[in-house]
């Protein structure tokens, strides 16, 4: 198996930089878009393995990347709640039951990955299988504290203040909230390892809209909940978890002692920079500004050296960008990203 | 007068810490709204003197707040230079004639403050008068970078992937925008000093969106050109210059350099941290999260008195959100924060 990635999260020495990118089965591809209008609705899609699995591996046909993701959205842990999950074109999702109240709060369960989340075991399986070990392949979650902020105002949000407010004024229901997601969360992961996933990725894609007391209280500290469980249970030992909090770069210390293999980034910090703070803690993986991919080929190959050089010849580094690729983006210009970082990053 | 403001600004001993609110003559105001009905349109009332005299003085008739600021736009240059402002509720900016390419750029000129935008002096001049020193009017405008991103785009964006572009595939011609917008930024900013105002701020919303040497090369660049600039005319003796570069907190140090009298701060720093990187070089402002305003009383007051605390007991700090207060905030919250920053740090 290409294990470049798995080996770079190792911090292992490796012939290349590994790369793979967030988002890479989307809507920036035309067959995604084919098997999506074939599906009817994004969420039949992530719900339906065949199709999960077709959309997964659409990317890899394309393009010589180093890892597989599953296909799926970070809210099927709301909706296997009982929540409700329904995605709208254009609009974005939407959770039918917020919870807004203690009461709300203390009916929800942890759901059981195998029964209430068997599409997504399912999904994985059947990827794998279809894989070929051609790439490994990452199994995901949202951190709790983004979880929370979607399940509190049932869609998105610019400042997520009900849930900010619900923090505020009641810290002990918002803890039994965030506990409650944590657990799911870790319990799906693992179950996700169980499953035949090879890595791990935990997105905090709204932690870094918190202060830095309530990002520590809210956030920080479910996701190390959520590695310290994984450890416990020796998943951690084989299936290495990356955490990527979103506009929280002035935590990354204590991001990396969760506990993780690896921090994503995104792009608003020099890659040498991250490394030289977090020093051989973890490993790294991003970032390149995904608005790099609207510039010409020679401006995407001058922006993948720009990376590759901050980050330095160490081990330890994962190639992506600072955030998922956008519809818009063509995908030739993906396809210049991913030889560039490879022909660049190829030891001599 | 009261100067609170103006001292903690030159970082001298004040009674108490000063208060004023980014987007205090806003939406959240029922009075705003009356005045925004009978103008029409949002254009309409940035154009009309007497129109935003009138909500420009209405948070002060009902906080005792520090400092009032021009009711106005940053998209106002733009339009000056012929763009073609609309704002459509519920929507956002928008400019009819995006540029695009060099030509589109090679045309623009520096708007004459006094003619091209005689609407914002008359309302400076307008405002100082039925102020009566009663507190320090602020004029305003936004970054180089900031307005760049809405020229080119055309109107708001969640990538401004289009302007990065430009600058990553043309950096000459970008620097050519970035040149012209920047020389009419500071011919409008002595001009509003000359109509009269008392201190000077300039928005550089969409700074943080950039990567950090993109960040140097395209926002602080102009950022330092500005504070120069109005230091060569002898504006910036009198008149402090506060900066804000929202979501660049990495980049403080810099800012702090260019030679602006203070930094304006978003949430996502500890007030104590940013005043330790910066020592006393300038002063700062802010930084609440605006979603604080959704939380009950107590907890307002709590936050209000983190954010004093974090600071400490030295001057130059200027009480604000992090961000523009929202209109679904209830005017009650709004007061309770400001009774709270002014009994909590009463000095003894």
């Amino acid at each position: 198996m290409n294990d470049r990635f798995l080996r770079a999260l190792a911090r292992e020495p490796v012939d290349r930089t590994p790369v793979w990118i967030m988002r890479q089965a989307g809507r920036y591809l035309p067959e995604y878009r084919a098997t999506r209008a074939r599906a009817g609705s994004f969420v039949t899609l992530c719900k339906t393995p065949e199709l999960a699995c077709e959309v997964t591996l659409q990317p890899l046909a394309r393009y010589p990347l180093d890892a597989a993701i599953l296909f799926s959205d970070i809210l099927t842990i709301p909706d296997a709640m009982g929540l409700g999950l329904s995605v709208e074109e254009g609009v974005g999702p939407r959770l039918a039951k917020p919870v807004r109240t203690r009461a709300d709060i203390e009916k929800l369960g942890v759901p059981d990955p195998e029964t209430d989340l068997r599409y997504v075991m399912d999904a994985v399986r059947l990827i794998r299988r279809e894989l070929h070990d051609k790439a490994p392949l990452i199994g995901f979650a949202g951190s709790p504290w983004t979880l929370a902020c979607y399940m509190i105002e049932g869609e998105g949000s610019s400042s997520f203040a009900r849930a900010k407010a619900l923090a505020l004024d009641d810290a002990a229901t918002m803890h039994k909230l965030l506990d409650v997601v944590a657990r799911s969360v870790a319990a799906y992961l693992a179950a996700q390892a169980s499953a035949g996933v090879q890595a791990l990725m935990v997105f905090d894609t709204w932690g870094g809209l918190l202060a830095p007391d309530m990002f520590g209280e809210f956030s920080l500290r479910y996701l190390a909940q959520i590695a310290q469980s994984l450890q416990i249970h020796n998943v951690a030992k084989s299936i290495p978890l990356i955490l990527f909090s979103k506009g929280a770069n002035a935590h990354l210390e204590v991001l990396a002692d969760t506990g993780c293999a690896a921090l994503g980034l995104d792009w608003t910090i020099a890659l040498g920079d991250a490394r030289t703070r977090v020093g051989h803690r973890v490993a790294l993986q991003g970032n390149l500004d995904p608005a790099v991919l609207h510039a010409s080929p020679d401006a995407i190959r001058r922006e993948a050296k720009r990376a590759l050089d901050s980050f330095g010849p160490h081990p330890g580094h994962v190639f992506n960008l600072g955030h998922g690729i956008t519809p818009d983006v063509k995908p030739e210009s993906l396809g210049v990203l991913i030889e560039a970082v490879q022909d660049l990053s190829r030891r001599a």
